[in-house]
């Protein structure tokens, strides 16, 4: 096994604005045994995902940031080659964070392993992973859905927001998406039964998001910021709940847009509609884990809800892929496909 | 009885800006004898707050603006005049909202009556009122201190923020109040029991909210908005929590302050810290009554919380007064004296 290289993708500049292909690096090291408190873990699937781009970056955030010259970080679904743990064997199916790169070696914190026979492997990176937990502990402890309601979802066809409108319907809420393209929208109302999608490229997307809307919003989740929570905020009720998930729009921002400075007019629609805006990840809610994989696992099972990949192939198309998250590019919970498990 | 008048202040147009003696007009009517389901009360105390301009504005909110022509909407503490109801006798000294006049007509909506022989009758109208019901609730439902955290309050020698931050030190928290003037910072520290107080108006306001808060911020109880906010935002601790209660350098803004516009970096920091932002009234609250009356009966009995009363003579000098509350020449509690009860 000595002469096995182990590939991998280093972070070698902090990007302003959008990330590009230069800011990555790819670095061969030769790869090292496990120690006998370890497994090593070959990367079958790397999960790209839009908090990436907080870690590429100085500014204080809820983890700290990679550091230049280190590999980057993110989660995987990895096969076991050989582990001196007792509670992991060769061939077991494993998730965890294990960053961009062929293989990790791992003391097993934070890897949990994954059933193959219940779904794809790669679901453990999505609607059985951590964006799916991010739409179910959101939407669940924050926005807090109530049958009638309605829930107005950003990045509609994304990882999280397409989980997010489903889970939605489950609970009897109105499902209003927001998206970047037609075949977006028309897939989150014709394959995941969402009520309306409007495209935030339309010039008058406040007036559709109206008409979309008669009843105003109960729920917006929000995980775009810009334009879409300028246009959002004048319609949302009394009593409204905004989960902050995520703010894709800016963060490639470079500095802050041009004014008026409208923190007035959103604090006063705080106060005057009591409104409750709350930041939140998925780690906050650690011990409600068990509750989603039963819950989140049978309505997968069952179809209720329904996931969409966006796959690109090889650890070394990584870098390229990620640029499509802040382009809208991506359809779907985006994938690097680095290896297929080996025979058993 | 039918000989005499009934004196009262209209609202005679909307103000644009700061509110002038100009918006209001005195009126004489004729008093009118209670109907069989009605009682006559006399007006003793009327409450000046800040969220009167709110209803002077056709903006939307809450509750529904006064009409121009219609008498000003207020908290008042009354005597019962004649009283044709079976709850209510001549002598009853009562709480409600009877608005900006010297006598009303009330069928006991909303009236509750006020013991004379638990506090002054005009702590009705404030610590143990509207106001401290609003620092109550929101500290404590929306704040939800714990033991050694860091709160910080503005407008802290006003009638809600010296009750919040007296509550907050009887829940073990820090207290830091920021206020407008160096004898109420003074009063804060030295009477109400702050670890200290920040005039807003020093031109290092961040520097020295960092020096009194080395720990950070964990609740902001948000009572004016503006400089005062930005300069918080950069203090708060993840999961801080920020009740909004009122935006009082805002209520007279004509246009948004110039750019840049930091929504996205109020957004982000939403994200980031995983923080809390959620606006209320006391009103949303009312099951909560019972504890609030008997708690804060106590805490006002034992003089483990104190209140300071700002008083203008005289019901014609309700619109003079109401105007100190936003140039924060008001020191305590806002109220007009409006007439002393009866001999009994």
């Amino acid at each position: 096994m000595a002469t096995v290289k182990n590939r991998r993708i280093l972070l070698t500049r902090r990007p302003i604005g959008e990330p590009s292909e230069a800011d990555f690096a790819f670095s061969e090291v030769e790869l090292q045994e496990p120690q006998p408190s370890q497994m090593l873990l070959r990367t079958l699937w790397l999960s790209l995902d839009p908090y990436m781009r907080g870690r590429m970056s100085l500014r204080k955030s809820y983890a700290p940031p990679v550091e230049v010259g280190d590999v980057m970080v993110g989660g995987t679904v990895s096969e076991v080659v050989a582990s001196n743990l007792d509670k992991f064997a060769p061939g077991d199916i494993v998730e965890g964070r294990t960053d961009w790169q062929e293989y990790a070696l791992s003391d097993g914190t934070g890897i949990r392993k994954v059933d193959p026979s219940l779904a794809p492997i790669s679901t453990a990176l999505g609607v059985l992973g951590m964006p799916g937990m991010t739409a179910y502990f959101g939407l669940l402890n924050v926005g807090q859905p109530k049958p009638g309601e309605t829930v107005v979802v950003s990045a509609a066809a994304g990882a999280v927001g397409a989980i997010v409108g489903q889970i939605a319907k489950i609970k009897g809420c109105r499902v209003i998406g927001i998206a970047g393209a037609p075949e977006k929208c028309e897939y989150t109302v014709k394959e995941l039964g969402f009520d309306a999608c409007i495209s935030h490229r339309e010039p008058d997307l406040s007036r559709q998001l109206e008409q979309a809307c008669p009843q105003g919003i109960d729920i917006y989740f929000e995980n775009v910021g810009g334009k879409v929570f300028e246009a959002i905020l004048p319609l949302l009720n009394d009593f409204a709940r905004v989960p902050v998930c995520g703010l894709i729009a800016h963060y490639n921002d470079t500095e802050l847009p041009p004014g008026p400075n409208q923190v007035p007019l959103f604090l006063r629609t705080i106060l005057s509609r009591r409104m409750t805006v709350r930041g939140f990840v998925s780690s906050d809610f650690a011990d409600q884990r068990p509750a989603f994989f039963n819950e989140m696992g049978s309505w997968v099972r069952d179809q209720e809800i329904k996931y969409r990949e966006d796959i690109a192939e090889g650890l070394e198309n990584a870098p390229r892929a990620f640029q499509k998250l802040f382009r809208g590019e991506n359809f779907g919970k985006l994938l690097v496909h680095v290896a297929e498990p080996s025979a058993h």
